[in-house]
């Protein structure tokens, strides 16, 4: 059961939520939202200390579940390296290149330099997920299925090469279509082809 | 000699890298440096058809003389490949992580979703690059130095992964500092191994 301050926490974010939707971000105040949750804004401070901090957390919530979802096919994988790779490469995609995602990270680049929002969404999202890979890089490394290397570089080798070919047209707003399935297979398959001819174990 | 109107022309460009230094991009227009060159708005725009492009034009020409050093190195090279690349690599991300251009690169990724400014920046910068590049790689490949392979997706993949262990940090703000020369090397050298492991010809 929900204690009445997490139920108080999770009102504010999802009125928060709608707050910036409807809104977007630069133009959604403290107050603004305050006014939506009722109550004093010293309150909403009380959970959340920056306007930032509730932005991420509402990211972060709505993309939860999709989160997990990529990096649960990681986590228990037992079989072969390179289709685990390949699995976790083609969830990472569909997932950062959705219209969502790619809005949030978007929004969290350009307020980077004016703003903390870019360290949070860094923080919470980029460096979680590649905690989560390096983990399970680590373990692939103990195990023998990849030569040892240091598994903090290697997760940045990885997901450098599976957005290799879809970062520049992302960052510069060439397209902001989602990719297609048949997009995500091939790149996904030329990075780990590439990933795996230097992380095999030496024969 | 210079013809006349190349005169005028430049003398767009240095009243517009004034502004722009002074009062940066968002915050000039184009009036303002018309006032500053003299003339009638017409005339620039005679010259230059939006304000993105003069931006891209006062970038382009600031950093001329560098961009061209990077590329340089990656065209008359005879020797070892791997070496070749190492060499290109550290001038690359040297060139990529001075202030100057994370700045630019910076601003033309906050603006690319409101102007044209991501897509001019990206066409005249980092595609003519990636040309330069696709086209040392694929003169390799002839050579016999690198396996056949696109060489599109090859320059994709090896500035993917010179870039990998620096992209977050400069993203999302995390460091505007220069990359140490240290850091450099370390980075390159890694990548470098990774790309080589991958596009190495088929002993």
């Amino acid at each position: 059961m929900k204690t009445k301050s997490e139920e108080k926490r999770q009102a504010i974010v999802n009125e928060a939520a709608q707050a910036f939707r409807a809104m977007g971000f630069e133009r959604t105040s403290m107050s603004e939202i305050c006014s939506r949750v009722g109550g004093s804004k010293a309150t909403i401070y009380n959970y959340f200390p920056s306007k930032e901090e509730l932005f991420a957390e509402v990211i972060l919530q709505s993309t939860q579940a999709e989160f997990d979802a990529v990096h649960a096919c990681i986590d228990k994988s037992t079989g072969d390296i390179a289709d685990s790779l390949r699995t976790f490469g083609k969830k990472l995609l569909s997932f950062l290149y959705s219209h969502e995602i790619q809005a949030s990270r978007h929004m969290a680049i350009a307020q980077a330099k004016h703003s903390e929002l870019g360290r949070v969404i860094y923080e919470r999202g980029v460096m979680r997920s590649q905690k989560l890979v390096a983990e399970f890089l680590k373990e692939s490394m103990a195990a023998g299925k990849l030569r040892q290397a240091p598994p903090e570089i290697a997760t940045r080798h990885l997901i450098s090469l599976l957005e290799s070919e879809f970062i520049d047209r992302f960052l510069f707003h060439l397209s902001t279509e989602e990719l297609t399935e048949a997009e995500i297979t091939e790149a996904t398959t030329r990075a780990i082809e590439v990933f795996m001819a230097a992380y095999a174990p030496k024969p």
